[in-house]
């Protein structure tokens, strides 16, 4: 096998390119920042859209498609939002091309096609939405009002990463319109849950829930929710977050309902989301030097079985058996591949299989059909056994459970691990830098001070967790009294 | 009930846009051109999703995502395909907005974050798709590659309608590589199959497949496949094409591969798509002056159960009834929505569910209670019966059925009326304004004769059938000796 992946101990951030490009989940495009999502990768990517897609379904949510652009003035209109934005927005000018006259075959710019007004690719959709909204919304009869898209969004940062950060990426927004503040706060958090939930038991990554300080906000919230996980490196990565927007942009919008007693009144909003980021942490959660890793509930294949015969004849036998497994797998819901290709070898297979990250490999010879048996071999561990034909299918079923929880485990454990508290700013610089992870320190509650920890230390506050303790203690930089830790990282 | 739908007698084209509205299909939005797909409507089109996704992957194609921007040297490089979509291209020319100086709280464009190469909103996507292949493709072991992408378009459009021509629109678009020729267009035929297929049993729409002249075909192929319907007015509808793109766009990206034999060879290429065009085709397919009629294999909710009581204690007995019968349905893997909402009147609700096209309306009075009946009503032929409660599920369950193939009967019976033979062109002229449809008649083959026949008349050639019998006859603008008929219309 010709590919060769940089290990995590020789350079982390080279091997996640590595894996994500030699396990052929995402590739780099001719469009700068913009990645193309290959095959392998997006079938992980559709195993998380349905499994999120029936949550938010089971939640009472629906979901449609707004417009791809935004009309300058409406994007304007929520002036956090649009300051939050602005620098990194792809803008539609013209809407025709024509022939150069200078260039045979080569086209350019029709200048005469200039739009009245430039239209701004989304960053994310609060705008044109809410500009919706208001022609759907007058009476409190219309609300709750539970949308979600799926969509594209575009915006332009200057450093990009696969999947952790392209100026294109897919997602998911969620845009609710509420009666009461309650309401949508309830909202919110409810997003929250189920974000957490999708985390911990599908990506089997182990997060913590919090609120973002009051720099770090979704520009134009109130108050962000978010999940923040922790990748094997030690970095934070921010998994999924959930607004309360007030009546920020129901104001921007003027989009009012007619209450049961007849009055009107400003509508209250939430919006959430993830994106295709979540396969960035899928592959930092989980992943080793071999390749990828993928929890069982999200992998498209999950057990893949591979032949291992020296004539036709014997291939043929192997194939007999190997599909009474499959069957009895699929019956079992379990998604299973037989590779009888005969381009490539057993140990080829093997090796393409690990990088890949299918949970379950069985493997089949033609001493296997004699003693009636099958070697099976999960990718989690690495490790293999030799098990009864009669007992494979219940054996793998329950192997796939195991693989699960034990990712999880493990990623729990990690995490716990990672997480220190701290008592000293010193002792927070040492532990950055020799022993990267979660950091709970006291912190005043200051932007100031926030910004200055910043600065010094690339460390910011992912979150105040939610669940916090209240303890008595003193800021950690400004030696300034604090009711509770807050969680730092270095984050992606 | 408020709303009001013109019926098609009056105006086939406002009664079109009322039912889109009045139904909750789409809407207008504050972007020119752009619609917004509302919960309803959108509900329908993830079900098309769903039965053509697995329609492709039942056919070997995998699932992944391109860019939605094509830089202008890629989008030029096949010169006939950029020569048809130039006049329609979206283009982005900067990347970041600031505050306007003269205007506090308002942006402007950045003039000094104007981008290199202007970046085009993709119309299509071969371009940034055979541009990815050449890096994918090295040799035969490579191919075929059959790929599908779910993605958004936008194609600038001067004149728009909800659904049938919209500045942006949803669609997929499936792009193969294949070592000959003749894989490629056994692919392009195998897509219209799928297509046609799909037309006919999900859609419940008849379909003419056929192959489109020189002058129809789509901007960089070699030959256009496609299947055509006809809607109620008698115009015909492009419902899906499939192109056999022969070695062009790997000519103009210069892709080739290693054959078996070691020779270096251009790979041959395929591409087909179907749109939210097909809202459209379904729309003005079925539906009547009531609203939408919706085939049951597309309906995201088949039944609906409508209490009708008088008292609080009169609904609580209903509601058991309804439920056993909900779960009995559910079973049977039909979706049901019980509607016990007590803000609306039974007759409003009625009103409501024939305006959206759900099939079948299940009412439960307290009189049913008593006597064990359900009555059960049809939208498609707006028809009601009192059916025995212990038979309902299986009733229902064959009715869902029985719909299905009546809506497709009754459009294959209007097509087939509305498709005559013509030999002369005053004939021709006369039957396009008094009874417009498809018309079968011969044509001397030539570009000029199709140009003039589309000025004077507005009627296009729509394709070339497949299975057309072969008959000596003469053309019917040019009289020159032509070998066989081909379908004309006016058309969407």
């Amino acid at each position: 096998m010709s590919k060769v992946i940089t290990t995590q101990e020789q350079d982390y951030s080279k091997w996640y390119n590595d894996i994500v490009v030699q396990a052929d989940l995402a590739d780099h495009s001719a469009v700068r920042g913009c990645m193309v999502i290959k095959p392998h990768g997006y079938a992980i990517w559709e195993k998380m859209q349905a499994a999120l897609d029936k949550m938010f379904k089971d939640t009472g949510h629906v979901n449609a498609y707004f417009p791809l652009f935004i009309p300058k003035s409406l994007f304007e209109a929520e002036e956090k939002n649009a300051e939050g934005f602005a620098k990194e927005c792809a803008v539609v000018t013209h809407y025709r091309l024509k022939n150069d006259p200078q260039n045979p075959g080569k086209l350019i710019v029709d200048p005469e096609a200039k739009l009245e007004e430039e239209l701004i690719v989304r960053p994310t959709s609060e705008a044109i939405i809410w500009n919706t909204y208001k022609g759907w919304i007058q009476s409190y009869r219309d609300l709750p009002l539970l949308i979600n898209q799926w969509a594209n969004v575009v915006r332009w940062e200057m450093r990009t990463r696969l999947f952790l950060r392209t100026a294109e990426f897919l997602w998911q927004e969620g845009h609710t319109a509420h009666a009461t503040k309650e309401e949508a706060v309830e909202e919110a958090e409810r997003m929250l849950n189920v974000y957490a939930d999708f985390a911990e038991n599908w990506l089997a990554m182990p997060v913590v829930k919090g609120l973002k300080t009051a720099n770090e906000r979704f520009a134009g919230a109130e108050e962000t929710y978010c999940i923040e996980a922790l990748m094997q490196d030690g970095k934070a990565l921010q998994a999924g977050t959930s607004h309360f927007l007030g009546q920020n942009f129901a104001k921007a919008f003027d989009v009012k309902f007619a209450t049961k007693e007849g009055k009107l009144e400003f509508v209250w909003a939430t919006s959430w989301g993830v994106s295709t980021r979540l396969m960035g942490a899928l592959i930092m959660s989980h992943s080793d030097n071999k390749g990828l890793v993928i929890p069982p509930k999200l992998a498209p294949t999950q057990v893949v079985i591979v032949p291992i015969y020296k004539t036709d004849e014997g291939l043929q036998k192997i194939r007999d058996c190997a599909n009474k497994l499959k069957k009895q797998l699929h019956d079992k819901n379990i998604s299973v591949k037989f590779d009888d290709r005969d381009s490539q070898r057993p140990g080829w297979k093997f090796a393409e299989y690990e990088l890949k990250g299918i949970p379950v490999r069985a493997a089949i010879g033609e001493r296997d059909l004699l003693d009636g048996t099958v070697e099976i071999a999960r990718r989690d561990l690495l490790t293999k056994e030799v098990i009864n034909m009669d007992e494979a299918s219940d054996y793998i079923s329950n192997l796939l459970d195991n693989i699960q929880s034990n990712l999880y485990n493990k990623a729990l454990e990690r995490k716990n691990k990672m997480t220190v508290t701290v008592d000293s700013y010193d002792d927070f610089k040492k532990l950055l830098d020799e022993q990267p992870g979660f950091i709970l320190a006291h912190w005043d509650g200051t932007p100031e001070t926030e910004e200055k920890i910043k600065e010094e230390t690339k460390a910011t506050i992912r979150c105040i967790p939610l669940n916090n303790l209240k303890e008595n203690g003193v800021c950690i930089y400004s030696g300034k009294p604090s009711l509770q830790r807050v969680l730092f990282a270095r984050a992606y």
